[in-house]
């Protein structure tokens, strides 16, 4: 297997990318790894002796995390992102990873790698934490932020595919994010979805409402890219004000200090938990090849996981199993 | 001024409600309150001794947190919600305030009540605790699932000036829920509700991102309904799910249990900084007099706070500054 990853993309690229690269590389020797980067930026951290399967394939130039993304992937066409895609639709690769620019490696994967057909978008899929530790499938959080009731009966579809070939879930419990737990609540849009996914082959539960994400009351949450990007943001915002300000309690005199010190590590725990890099990185689900993006903020224990969950992707052949779930639909 | 109570409708009703009541009827003497509940339920916690300006105005039946919104307000004409909604259309009083069912609130607004001319559509406008204690007033949080932008135009319009005259911003700043904060981002509903905002005589911040809402980035934030409700719920989920989770971490052993001891002052009071509830209720805007929606979950000092925050509501005369600023919109 061969999976090519973007060593310039991300907060803590190169660095963080070829960390990860260099101890996936030494833990799973059957994998092929080629790391999309400058000569110069990257080729001094894979030191005098990088593992036989970890291979630097040099590019010129790379989007920077603030550009516009269709303008980027349209002017640089040598960057890591456009020639990662493009490796994965020519079947130079098994699947590519980015911590990159999120727009830019979403419009690479639609207009450059491709997307399966009956697809009409693809959907950004990443794992949110739950209380039980076992993490929830959102999709989509962004990819397409005007999504049609269509849309999110192939998100329910796709989701639920990956969730269990390579998240692990039996049967997984498929849900759609709702403002109320009846039938027939919320928007035009979810009324019909409703319908369309309570007719797919798989284990719906019916409307979920946003509170109970946490307590995890489904295993697969289908919504549409402008919700779900505001989920996500939102999550990720409350999560990172508590734990601040718990910190600033925690640090506040000596006496709340000692406390801090013996509750150390059960809230590291916890905290660990509730980070979404531990999870590994969210497919790109729709396209033709496996396009997974990493967490900007990946650090090398991330980007070690988003290779392990990767490889997961492909061996499990989740592509092939959309396609021909979609194919089986059509047919009735 | 007066101002009517639903005493039926809560998590604690009637007793939270009325035990409110007599804190603020004595805090209040000047402003007279009424209790709109059964003779049975509520005259037993009134006592022996009442304060003058609290009475009870019987009603035969109220409606459950359980009931469809729409059929229980045509069925249930003589219920505490749709008797308060009443009152207020016909001014017999000032305000009404209910903790009860939101969507027959939200549905006994608008029908009874009446909304205000140029106002195509009422809001539910929440304050969300932020980090530094001021909160942000965030709508619509679901009275309008299916927004337009000349609704979200209205929202800004109505919540601007309910944060300077109720909650005390000065020039508030108004900011649009997005999923990127350039100009441009988004849907066809926030790109049109964009130009829309940028172009009214008020403080627009322009796009706001999730992620920033408990750092207090904007003072008003604007969205449709679907959206601002799964945010209600999901920071809702997210905060009580941590809190829950740190309680199981302080109560693990006898030395977190020390520990916990330590900090346990610093963390009620930021638990108290993160409960909705201090914050007073939740104003259905864009109608033709004061409704507010207090918490379901409600202790009597949220009622108190509730009817705190709605004197300031009639005080101020909200209603007419936004009838007053539509015209002088509409006039060009």
């Amino acid at each position: 297997m061969r999976i090519a990853l973007d060593a310039m993309g991300g907060d803590h690229a190169p660095e963080a990318i070829v960390e990860g690269c260099l101890r996936a590389a030494r833990e799973w020797p059957e994998t092929e790894l080629i790391l999309l980067g400058t000569e110069e930026s990257v080729q001094p951290l894979l030191g005098g002796n990088p593992p036989p399967n970890l291979r630097l394939q040099p590019v010129e130039e790379w989007i920077e995390a603030e550009e516009e993304p269709v303008r980027a992937i349209r002017r640089k066409k040598g960057s890591s992102i456009v020639v990662g895609c493009r490796m994965v639709k020519e079947g130079r690769t098994d699947a590519f990873i980015s911590a990159g620019n999120t727009g830019a490696l979403m419009a690479a994967g639609t207009m450059v790698t491709g997307r399966l057909l009956g697809i009409d978008r693809p959907a950004l899929a990443p794992v949110f934490p739950t209380l039980d530790g076992k993490g929830m499938l959102v999709l989509d959080v962004g990819a397409n932020p005007e999504a049609r009731p269509e849309h999110l009966k192939q998100y329910a579809l796709m989701g639920s595919l990956y969730a269990e070939k390579v998240l692990g879930f039996e049967a997984p419990r498929v849900g759609l994010l709702n403002i109320g737990t009846e039938a027939g609540k919320g928007t035009q849009l979810t009324k019909e979805a409703f319908e369309l996914i309570g007719a797919l082959p798989l284990r719906f539960v019916g409307n979920v409402e946003a509170r109970d994400i946490l307590d995890g009351v489904c295993d697969v949450l289908v919504c549409d890219g402008f919700t779900g990007n505001v989920l996500l943001k939102n999550t990720e915002g409350v999560a990172k004000g508590i734990f601040g300000r718990l910190k600033e309690e925690l640090t506040r005199n000596l006496f709340t200090k000692m406390a801090a010190a013996v509750l150390k590590r059960g809230l590291k725990r916890f905290a660990a938990e509730m980070d979404y890099k531990e999870h590994g990185g969210a497919p790109l689900l729709g396209l033709v090849g496996p396009v997974v993006k990493a967490h900007g903020s990946s650090d090398s224990r991330a980007v070690y996981n988003a290779v392990r969950q990767t490889q997961r992707f492909v061996k499990r052949d989740v592509t092939r199993s959309i396609s021909e779930e979609l194919q089986r639909l059509e047919r009735g």
